[in-house]
């Protein structure tokens, strides 16, 4: 945030600042995907890895409506957050040869990076409603459960890893 | 990690190197939580952080017990996600001068901080499973339980604040 930290005087102004956020963490994920979907070499991982890459778009359009219904222009601000999580997860992945352990691993980083987008959705679709903007609210509450799914999918993946070993 | 990872060859590394991951988000989680107290104004929220403090002692114990169970000495490493995630709650909970707002921002910054224990330990009690050590996975699977149940209750509180603004 940084030089925008000033505005925030409001729920308005937080609502406005965890959208923008978000945004830009969307934005990296985007960018970020693409080398996780490269470096999976397991078929249902590298499966959920596209799917998600594909629902992403899909809510960085959701998180424009969601701009144009406040009448702001759609903006990032950065998020340390998730800078970090996605070095994190670039690190790991570049250091590991095994593939069992590389695939466990790039599922742990994509469960991170879920993670936080269920917390900031979550907050955001309560904030929605504080401020009385269902119509945003439930936009964001697509996303979530979106976000939940994807995070689901990922303990399956790891729950039939855990089959296989027994 | 940098300087360790090209030690991560196996899941027994790569679960070890998740666990250095996860003591030092702990340590810099105790190190953040006193700030956090001082700058909430709500009582319930004040109380909530002070509570997870204390749980958070007794994660850590809880982790040294897993690193003793394995013979390894308790250490952390680097985890630029915490980082980046406790960077964000300091920008904003300085930025904000309005104490509902600032109360608002705090807590949402502590539901990402427990999205963030929610899926390593997650990862963690997955993996402790899959190599057969479920003395460690129990203990990891508690502070599981008591992250959850950290992050339910600031949803709750954050649902007190919406019945009192309707």
């Amino acid at each position: 945030m940084g030089i925008f930290s000033a505005d925030i005087e409001t729920m308005d102004d937080l609502f406005l600042h965890q959208l923008r956020d978000i945004y830009y963490a969307e934005k990296q994920i985007v960018k970020a995907l693409p080398d996780m979907i490269a470096k999976a070499t397991s078929e249902p991982l590298r499966q959920a890895f596209e799917s998600h890459l594909d629902e992403t778009h899909g809510q960085i359009a959701r998180l424009e409506q969601v701009f144009d219904l406040l009448g702001q222009e759609a903006s990032g601000t950065d998020c340390p957050a998730i800078d970090g999580i996605i070095e994190e997860a670039n690190e790991i992945s570049s250091d590991v040869a095994d593939d069992n352990v590389l695939n466990a691993a790039l599922a742990a980083a994509a469960q991170a990076v879920e993670h936080y987008e269920i917390s900031r959705y979550g907050t955001l679709v309560a904030w929605g409603q504080e401020l009385d903007r269902e119509d945003c609210a439930r936009l964001l509450r697509e996303t979530l459960e979106e976000e939940k799914a994807a995070d689901r999918k990922l303990t399956d993946l790891a729950e039939e890893r855990l089959n296989q070993a027994a």
